[in-house]
């Protein structure tokens, strides 16, 4: 197996918890407008108009644009539903802002820095750049670089996403491995050439989660958390 | 002054060595083939030949290629001259590759780590994203975020290099600061909005450089190193 040099992480559901995030951002609009809905749910519902909105780019459809003018598209879609159509312009920035600011999940800021010390550690998400800087600020995310879909110009899982960013890191395809908690994104690098690690977040879409609850093929790695990760890497030299 | 919020930060000459250290790459080769010339000369003849390749593709008469790719056709310019076309293409390959492991100035790792913890620092710089990643990784640069030619697409000091820099991190001009210790460099970053801040470096062209020795204009902050502009950021708060 040639040396791993570089992994390419994953971020939304895999290195943060964008569910429990955009939740508690919903929660404080809530109280100031004294409305009510539930909060996971809305997060949701959100997050189901993701796929969709990139499937317009990815198809040729539309022109690349980046993630935080379709979660602008997306809530206008969905706001009337959850009574969000009478906060203020302000109000609404703050709540497409918040997934700037999505917490960590606890493992991943000590993982990262461990992984950091032997491997290039670079960020390959459909995030925008601002999005994942700013996320990294503040939820303590030490990437060597952020590449992902505003970057390489591709979302994922087009073929082009992953390999551009192997070539932008002047490494081959299998000096890079894919870092994911989803089964679908692993299998899209591994077709391009690039390791796989499958990391277990079993509350990424909260307690009655039904997917991606366990590896569906046979990934290089699977670990539990990113410090389990660093551990079997460390053994495996 | 609206708050800077993020810091650009030219990397050839203002945070690392280029001279010293393809000087000493060419000092390897020296040994290791029985060969002699001014190794210093050899490494200003090289860099001589920077603007002019990068110049063909700011005009638009080539289309984008990465810095890597312009260091080997300059080399190739050159190379007889310095009887290094007599070299291995592997050697070839690691000289090339010295770009990627020039040291950092003394101060740069440290200022960086103080400028990180207030701002966004991300490289600018016309560098490809593997030669400044790399780069990082040797010489404990600490970036949020790698920018610079291959991300934005265009070589400064083209305004679009500017431009598309803050606009990635979500920011105003004004809210960007460019540092560097070229004054064209500034200029043309002050010309598209942002702030700006001169570093001293004499001694990037050698002992007897004669530009960029002081500050041509008004910048917004004039400092003798990374420590220097930490302090003085500190205390303008």
């Amino acid at each position: 197996m040639p040396q791993i040099k570089a992994l390419l992480f994953d971020v939304f559901g895999t290195v943060v918890d964008w569910r429990t995030g955009v939740s508690s951002a919903a929660i404080k609009l809530q109280k100031k407008y004294k409305i009510q809905f539930d909060s996971a749910e809305f997060a949701d519902s959100w997050r189901d108009e993701y796929q969709p909105a990139m499937e317009e780019v990815r198809s040729g459809r539309r022109k690349f644009i980046i993630l935080d003018e379709l979660h602008r598209e997306n809530l206008s879609k969905i706001k009337k539903r959850y009574h969000l159509d009478l906060i203020t312009k302000e109000d609404e920035d703050k709540l497409i802002k918040s997934w700037h600011q999505l917490p960590a999940w606890p493992d991943s800021p000590e993982g990262l820095k461990r992984l950091k010390k032997k491997f290039i550690i670079a960020s390959q998400s459909n995030g925008n750049v601002a999005l994942i800087v700013n996320m990294a600020k503040h939820s303590n995310l030490p990437w060597d670089m952020v590449l992902g879909a505003e970057v390489v110009r591709h979302y994922k899982p087009t073929p082009e996403s992953y390999k551009v960013a192997c070539n932008m890191l002047g490494l081959n395809a299998n000096e890079c491995m894919m870092v994911a908690a989803h089964n679908s994104d692993l299998k899209a690098a591994r077709n391009q050439g690039l390791k796989t690690a499958f990391v277990l977040r079993e509350k990424e879409h909260g307690p009655l989660q039904t997917t991606d609850l366990k590896p569906d093929s046979e990934w290089d790695y699977v670990c539990t958390d990113f410090i389990d990760l660093a551990q079997k890497l460390q053994n495996s030299e």
